[in-house]
C-alpha cells in the first residue's frame, strides 16, 4: 500500500517536472552506436507515467526507433534548475482516438495539417527509470545560501535528487 | 581564407550559445552502452571551441570516460528556444594554472575547499560535431508567427537550425 502511494507521488512529481519543462531532447541510438538527439515537445505524460509525443512517421528519428526502440530522455532546465534523465523503451502508435485527445491548436506550428496529415503519429515512451535533479534555486542562489548556511554553522542543502519510482 | 572566416564565426555561436545556456545534460556511455547523463556547468569555451568543466576526479563520470572517451553534451533551454547537440571526445586535465584561470568563487557551492581540493580536475571535450537549433521565440510566438505568415501570404521562417563548422 505504502508502495502504490510512492508510485503515484512519483508519478505525479514526475509529469510535473517533465510537463513544465515541456520540450525535451529526444536520444536515440544508431547502428554505430553514435547518439542522436532532437528537440521534441512532450504531448501529455500518462497516469502510467508515459511520455507520448507528436511525430512524422517518416523521419529519420523514426528509423532509429525501428532498429533499437530505448531511447533517453533529456529534460533539461537551466534558469529553473530542473533536470531530469528519462531511459525508456518506445513504439510509434498510430492511434485516431488518442491523436484527438492529445492535439492542441499551437502542434499547427509543426504540422500544418493538424490532424489531416497522413504522416503523423504518436510515438510512445514507456519510462524505465527516471533520475531528476531540482535545486529550485539559480546557481548564484545556491551559492549564497551555502555562503550563509555556512555562517549560521547549518547543513547547506543542496537541493533535491534522487531517482522517480514510476512502476 | 572564407573557410576561416566561416569557422571564427562558428566557434563564436556555438560559445555564445553554450555559455548562455551553461549547464547541459553531460552524457556518456557505459559498458553495456546505456546512456549515463548528469547537469554540469561550462567552465569554459576556448578559441578553438572545446569545452571545459571542472569535476571530482574520482566520480563514476571519470570511470566512464576512460573507458571510452566518446561524450555527447545537450545544451537545452526551452524558455529561450535554444537546443545545442554536441558530440566529442574527453579528457581529464589536471593542470594548475588552467584551474587558476577557469576557477570562479561560485564553483566553490559544488568544491567548497576550491582550487585546494585535492580531488578537483578538469574535463576537456574536444567538440567534433555540433549541432543548433535556435528558434529564437516561444512556440506559442512560433505559432502566431506562422499565423500571421500564412495570413500576409508569406512563407513562414522556423527559426534558424544547422551545423556548427568549428574546425
Amino acid at each position: 500500500m505504502e508502495n502504490i502511494i510512492h508510485q503515484e507521488e512519483d508519478v505525479k512529481k514526475f509529469k510535473d517536472l517533465i510537463m513544465y519543462v515541456d520540450v525535451c531532447m529526444f536520444t536515440t541510438l544508431d547502428d554505430n552506436y553514435k547518439l542522436h538527439s532532437r528537440p521534441m515537445s512532450t504531448a501529455q505524460v500518462d497516469g502510467e507515467g508515459n511520455a507520448w509525443f507528436f511525430t512524422n512517421e517518416f523521419s529519420e528519428k523514426i528509423n532509429e526507433i525501428s532498429r533499437d526502440n530505448a531511447v533517453n530522455l533529456i529534460y533539461s532546465d537551466p534558469a529553473k534548475n530542473i533536470y531530469v534523465n528519462v531511459k525508456g523503451t518506445c513504439t510509434m502508435i498510430i492511434d485516431r482516438k488518442k491523436m484527438e485527445e492529445l492535439w492542441t491548436p499551437v502542434l499547427k506550428a509543426w504540422f500544418p495539417d493538424g490532424l489531416d496529415d497522413p504522416k503523423l503519429c504518436l510515438v510512445k515512451v514507456v519510462t524505465e527509470d527516471a533520475y531528476f535533479w531540482n535545486n529550485k534555486a539559480s546557481k548564484m542562489t545556491a551559492y549564497f545560501n551555502m555562503l550563509a548556511a555556512i555562517e549560521k554553522g547549518e547543513k547547506y542543502e543542496e537541493g533535491e535528487s534522487g531517482k522517480l519510482q514510476l512502476s
